[in-house]
């Protein structure tokens, strides 16, 4: 904001979410779990593909599902018969590593192996806080516009997987998938982009062999 | 966040918004000009809504096009010849009052008697900050998932107008239009509900009658 004061205790916050992004993760580590940070705008399938994964994976899978309010897609996650722990945060417009620690003491740690944690959905405040997850995943859709990639720079340069979903609107939306992908790789070279439509099974495929060769 | 002096100053950034919101609404009234805030998740339709009504409505249209990076959006506002500022927003996830003041001060405020100020893309964080505009009107596609009004209740509480876009695509999209208007008129029962497809066309009369019967 605008005073010097707020740029302060935003660093000092920043600071200390490090700090505690480097707790979780040894902690998740201590009990071998890998864990994937899941963000993306609303709307963008974060819950639906997390919940075919969950089917689809040959792992014990636990959710944090995060959201201003979490009950309805903590409750989608929950019909998959997995751990899940939902965060309500409020006004607050992304996850951070404070909100994430307490979550891990609610979750059966010795159940699980493998932990996605759906974010907040936009493209804007999660991109700073560290969770203390091995795997940054932004899921977008076609509707959101082919220009949302190079509108939100960012949170493209700091993921690790890309998943560009919904691509079956494309033509009914008038987006190019081909743009999409080439601004991702543009701002991000070595980043792993997967075009896929979670409904119509297509890049299923692909991002369960994505994700098992990092959890492996 | 977590720390009491973080919430002190985010109690005198809400006091000191509030101000200067109020100083730009004065601004504005006294050069005879209606301003309305746009709001709306990414790809939600603001732009191009925005810009079907620079070309329909019957005013001097100026723009204030916010966004983490502003040169795309302000560039197509500036295709149909109205004055546009640009608002870079960086990090941040929302418009705030101090950025509107500094870009009322570039804009010919005699040259123009309507203004659209298009916050950026989210459904959280623009929500507590007044801009000082005249109406808030919040735009949402079917393609974000016809659970977003339950899950972004705030938004719609303070909403004077709502949009409902792309509906030509509800049923590619599996989303329910009357549940997404039932949800809007629970949480407001008060507001106007408009069900759009702007690229089709339509409900854009309705919107430009509407918007014609605040402004007159």
């Amino acid at each position: 904001m605008h005073k010097i004061a707020d740029v302060e205790i935003q660093h000092d916050i920043m600071v200390a979410n490090r700090k505690l992004a480097r707790n979780n993760q040894r902690l998740l580590d201590q009990n071998g779990i890998f864990a994937v940070d899941v963000l993306g705008a609303i709307g963008s399938g974060k819950t639906s593909l997390i919940e075919t994964l969950i089917d689809h994976l040959d792992h014990k899978v636990g959710v944090i599902a995060g959201d201003v309010i979490s009950k309805y897609d903590a409750g989608r996650f929950e019909s998959h018969n997995v751990p899940v722990v939902g965060l309500n945060t409020g006004k607050e417009c992304h996850l951070d590593a404070h909100l994430v620690k307490h979550a891990l003491e609610d979750m059966p740690l010795e159940d699980i192996d493998l932990l996605f944690i759906e974010n907040v959905g936009n493209l804007i405040c999660p991109v700073d806080f560290e969770l203390g997850s091995h795997l940054r995943m932004v899921v977008i859709s076609v509707s959101e516009g082919d220009d949302t990639v190079e509108k939100h720079p960012l949170i493209f340069q700091d993921a690790d997987l890309v998943v560009i979903n919904k691509v079956d609107l494309a033509e009914a939306v008038g987006a190019s998938v081909e743009k999409m992908v080439n601004d991702v790789k543009e701002l991000n070279p070595g980043v792993k982009v997967i075009t896929s439509s979670i409904k119509m099974g297509k890049g299923l495929d692909e991002i369960i062999s994505t994700i098992e060769s990092y959890v492996l």
